[in-house]
C-alpha cells in the first residue's frame, strides 16, 4: 500500500532549518499502514532534506558545516551563467546533502532516535514556497 | 508491486555527469505502478547516484565540487595498497555521495523540480561500463 | 510486503567502520521476499550507514576523510550547549552522511558490487550500543 501527502512550506532560504517531524508523525498516525519505508522528499535542486538533533547548537554547527564544506565566496559557473546574480552555492550544497531522506517505521513508529529528527534545509538565497512530498510504503 | 530495470551505460570516469532521467521516465510510463517509491543505484564503490539542475555551470560547479572536498593531490592508503595506482580519491567520494537516491512518484510523476534530474556520477579514474537498477516499489 | 529485523551492534565509537553485509545477506537468505527494495537505518544522531569498499586502505582513507571534511579541532556549539565536553564534531558528520542506505535486490541478490559493503559508522566519543533496522519491502 502507497500513501503519500504533501505539505506547503514557506522558507526564509539561506540555509533555514525547519523541522518537518511532528507533521509526519500526525499523518504516520492517521494512515492504515503500520509498517515500512517513509521516504521524505522535496523536489527543488536548491533543498535539502536531512536527519539532526534538533538543537540550537547543533543547527549553528550545521550552518557553519554549510559554509564550510562549500563556501558561499567561490565563484560558482551557475552565477555566471545568469549574469553573477546566481545561486550556485544553493545548488552544490543540495547534491551534497541530498533530495531525500528513507527512514523505516514499525509500530507507526520511526525508526529515530529520542531527539533526532527530519528536517527540511533551504539553501537558496531567498524566501521561497517549497513543496514536502511525504510517502509511506509498506502493509 | 516491484518492477525492476537495469541499464548498461558505458562511462568516460573522471567525475562525468550522466542524465539518466529521460530513461527512467520512459520506464515509469510503461510500469502498471502509478504510485510509489523509485530507487536508483549504482552496484559501484567508485560511481554516485546524485539529483541536480542539469545546466551546464551546476555540472563545471559540482565538478568542482568533488575535488574540494577530496582532492585527488593527497595521499590514499588504497593506493599505496594497489602500488600507487590506485582510486582511492575515487572511492572516498563515492562514499561521500551514496550509491542511491530515492525519489516518490505520483500518478506517475516523479518529485523532482523542473531542471532537477537523476544524474550518474563516475568517479573512477578510467572508462567503465556500469550497471544501474532503476527499482519501482507501490501500486 | 514487508519484513523487518533488528540488529544490536556493540561499538567503539571514534570513527569505527562496521560491516553490516553477511548479516544482512543471512537475513536476506530467509525472508519471503524475493525482489524490492532494503532500508539499513540506524536510528542515532551521531552514526551513519555507508555503503564502502570493505577493504583496509578505504578504511584509513574514509575515516581520514572524517576529519578533512568535519574536523575534530574546530568549535562546535553543541559542545559549549553541554559545558565543553559534547560531540558535536559526531552530530555534523552524522548529518553529512545520513542515517540510512536504500539497495534494490532481486532473486535475492542486493544491487551491490563485488567488494562493496554496508557499513555501520559510529561517530560518537564513547563505546555505544547501537540499533540497527533493517526492512525489506517488495514481492
Amino acid at each position: 500500500m502507497v500513501i503519500s501527502h504533501s505539505m506547503k512550506i514557506q522558507t526564509e532560504g539561506k540555509g533555514q532549518i525547519i523541522n518537518l517531524t511532528p507533521q509526519i508523525n500526525d499523518y504516520l498516525f492517521n494512515v492504515e499502514i503500520t509498517n515500512g519505508l517513509l521516504c521524505v522528499a522535496v523536489p527543488a535542486s536548491t533543498a535539502s532534506i536531512i536527519t539532526m538533533e534538533y538543537e540550537d547548537g547543533v543547527e549553528k554547527d550545521l550552518r557553519k558545516l554549510f559554509e564550510d564544506l562549500v563556501s558561499s565566496r567561490k565563484k560558482f559557473a551557475h552565477d555566471k551563467a545568469l549574469g553573477g546574480k546566481g545561486n550556485g552555492v544553493a545548488h552544490a550544497r543540495a547534491t551534497l546533502f541530498g533530495p531525500s531522506v528513507t527512514v523505516p517505521f514499525t509500530n507507526r513508529k520511526l525508526a529515530l532516535s529520542v531527539w533526532e529528527q527530519i528536517i527540511l534545509v533551504d539553501f537558496d538565497l531567498e524566501p521561497r514556497t517549497r513543496e514536502v512530498v511525504v510517502t509511506f510504503v509498506g502493509e
